[in-house]
């Protein structure tokens, strides 16, 4: 078989087995990218409310959108769930209607994919600058709104028929912080010359998997789009040998398995049916200026607790950007979250706790979300039984269990310093958890899942990603 | 292996080539039906919408709603869809926000499974009763809200894990009439005794097959339910032998296939994507006082030139439903449309001719839909390029191009005489039609899909009912 005619899995699990690149070494790497984010001038700084440019409250709604009537809104919204712990609430949420494009140009260098990845500058990082997709981009962004420079690489995913796509699904984001907003992950391979032009690089999956496991370096973005790459069916070079450890030996058997078959995968269809049947949830969109218990101050709306999170504006000052200077609200959780999958080995073959979670800005009630998805802080004022029943296995979890950990911001566009700490953690074998709402899941099933919409939310969309970077080969070349 | 360890896709493949059962014979089917009917008595009366008993016009917006706030509103929509034939309109809508379950148990005799079937009057139908599935109930019904009778044979839906489940899948409804309609697609089996009560009757899925080639007999959730049972897989049970028709081994070889493998399904899943990301179409809410175009008289608010459809309200007097006497709006469309699919046969395979289209009431954009769906009286208005490309091979096909041609009613409790003629075409093998909106389908690619919310539209999955009809023994009992 020619190289060109591999199947996609085969050559993904190529990539992901190359920790080393002929094209980038991984300390070139780290040495090109500490420089390009010291070169690059960032400035973000909180304004008042009143300070925006460009930005508005409705005169009646209090609802504040762009003079343009792009990019997106902040609304109020009103939630009715009646039976849960919570059964009532209203909140600021962001509307943003428009469909981006996330995308991830992929190509083979001595035969290995690699990702064509950006080191791109957003205001809500805590960092400033975070390993990007090569293209994520609002449909504002490359419609050229706000008159900035022209998206690069953007070509490859408009007119993507020129070339091999890959992955194409739009998938949902933060549900508690967006109504409804979805961007389209895309992957497409190119085979002829692509001109890196500064602030891009080329990496295997293999070294992505690497810095992953890097504090705030991999963004959300780029996670994302990872985890919609069709992984698995790769046969023999992903099965398991001897000189794996037995969590990775039972990782890849996770990794495997008939693609959606007719048993698993249709008892899975019929537990989220189940799930989304019974939650009886009810978003609607109010007034901003009318939400009960939320306070505005001159440079926030704030929960009158000082918990959840505030809508807060910033001015922007940058080097590299469509725009050079700006200003935006944005979304600042008032204190970091969890993240976490709870894992075991069933008979050599590791099974992931998966929960479907109602949140209110969710097309479609309920998506499978991580065993954890919480604020810890947050439930301090919340009735107990809205406590996450598991969150004692992960934060209590003994080192050996502990498979992954590491602090990961959420996306730097529209949430201020908005981080989450991803974590994996191995129960024994023995351990069980019965609640309608949690299943215990393959990895296939996952990555099966993922080619439709609406199925697996943001937050298990990183994990699954972090848990991809677990099946590499620990250090060979 | 012994008969219940058989796989559910063998037990329906022997259901449908069971066209008479030791249970019911279909003549003495015929005869029971036909006294069933006769005895029943129903009355269906045009009142003025002033009349309606127990609904009311919200005194700003004018929406039709029931004072207990449950069953379904009548508002209004706006519709932009820039760049398309017919840019912007506003239209009335039935809001449901309610999920339904339309279920059918299914039970063995003598090893061959059968469909517990309903003789159901609705006022909508043209005939009074028609073949429904064993439970079609929205939440109102089952609640009580009306104070009606009990639904029989609910509790199976409703505590579906003490039986076993074959099909749960929320699918949507008609996208033109209705905002976001779901109802829960139900098949559960059953081997303990079940008392047939009044009104109902067993039939194999092959009789049930016969039946649908009967003019406004099976019901619209009959039809739907049956195309979400999971056909297919059977192997050699449903292998074409060279006693079948031509057309027949094709069918049966498009039914095949593996359920969902990772090459056409993932081209189908992307082409699905590019639909929905291209097609813009924004529906919002209106009161349904404000619609521009459309007349409010005594009897009826309908658009200002006659076509399209319009609102009524009808008194109905009924002998056997779970209130004997109440009042509704209903949907009434102007005039018959046709509902069809063209076939053709490339290497012996069967391909269906798709078209992804948008309807404003979809949850998600565009639903896979029949290739040709339309009310060709209503184009006589509208602007030449709204008219459906291949609504001449339709209408102009020759009767030996003709599968299947029957005269089906939709919904009959929201909708007064809505009929369509259902027909299937077969094109000659070297037809084509390239159109980035339509795509050539086996009947495997539609049914993995149709385990799926969201995908498969109400009036393809008609046609999927009928042509798993056309796969069963021409005549062997």
């Amino acid at each position: 078989m020619s190289k060109d005619e591999r199947p996609i899995a085969v050559k993904i699990a190529e990539s992901v087995r190359s920790r080393d690149s002929r094209v980038t070494e991984l300390s070139d790497f780290y040495r090109w990218y500490s420089e390009y984010t010291r070169n690059m001038s960032i400035d973000v700084r909180c304004i008042a409310l009143d300070e925006l440019v460009g930005w508005a409250p409705d005169p009646v709604t209090g609802n504040l959108s762009h003079h343009s009537g792009k990019f997106f809104s902040v609304e109020g919204l009103n939630v009715e769930a009646p039976g849960s712990p919570v059964p009532h609430w209203t909140q600021p949420i962001i509307n943003q209607p428009e469909l981006g494009i996330l995308g991830i140009l992929v190509k083979e260098f001595d035969g290995v994919l690699h990702c064509l990845m950006q080191a791109k500058m957003e205001p809500g990082n805590v960092n400033g600058v975070q390993l990007s997709p090569t293209v994520q981009a609002t449909r504002s962004n490359y419609t050229r709104v706000h008159a900035g420079l022209s998206v690069p690489y953007l070509e490859y995913f408009r007119d993507s028929s020129r070339h091999k796509l890959i992955t194409d699904v739009r998938q949902s984001e933060q549900g508690s912080w967006f109504y409804q907003k979805r961007n389209r992950n895309m992957v497409v391979e190119v085979t002829g010359d692509v001109e890196v032009l500064d602030g891009f690089c080329w990496l295997t999956l293999g070294q992505l998997h690497q810095l992953l496991a890097v504090d705030d370096l991999v963004n959300m973005d780029a996670r994302t789009v990872l985890a919609c790459l069709p992984f698995a069916g790769a046969g023999p070079l992903m099965a398991a040998s001897s000189a794996d450890s037995e969590f990775r030996a039972a990782l890849l058997r996770s990794c495997q398995g008939p693609a959606d078959g007719p048993g698993s995968t249709d008892e899975v269809l019929q537990w989220i049916t189940d799930v989304r049947s019974r939650s009886e949830v009810i978003a609607t969109k109010m007034p901003l200026r009318a939400l009960e218990h939320w306070k505005r101050g001159d440079y926030s709306i704030a929960h009158e607790t000082g918990r959840f999170f505030e809508l807060m504006a910033v001015d922007v000052q940058a080097g590299s950007r469509e725009v050079q200077r700006w200003t935006q609200p944005m979304i600042k959780p008032c204190d970091p979250g969890i993240v976490a999958f709870l894992v075991k080995q069933v008979e050599g073959t590791l099974q992931v706790l998966v929960h479907a979670l109602v949140e209110p800005g969710y097309l479609d009630v309920a998506e499978l979300s991580p065993t954890v998805q919480c604020t810890p802080r947050n439930f301090e004022l919340l009735p107990p039984e809205a406590l996450p029943p598991l969150l004692g296995e992960i934060t209590g979890a003994r080192p050996d269990q502990i498979r992954f950990d590491a602090t990961l911001s959420e996306e730097g566009g529209r949430f201020y310093h908005a981080r989450n700490r991803y974590v994996i953690v191995e129960a024994d074998a023995d351990a069980t958890f019965d609640h309608p709402d949690y299943r215990w899941m393959t990895v296939r099933e996952l990555v099966g899942l993922l080619r439709h919409s609406h199925y697996v939310n943001i937050q298990a969309r990183s994990l699954v990603a972090c848990l991809h970077s677990l099946s590499g080969q620990p250090s060979a070349a």
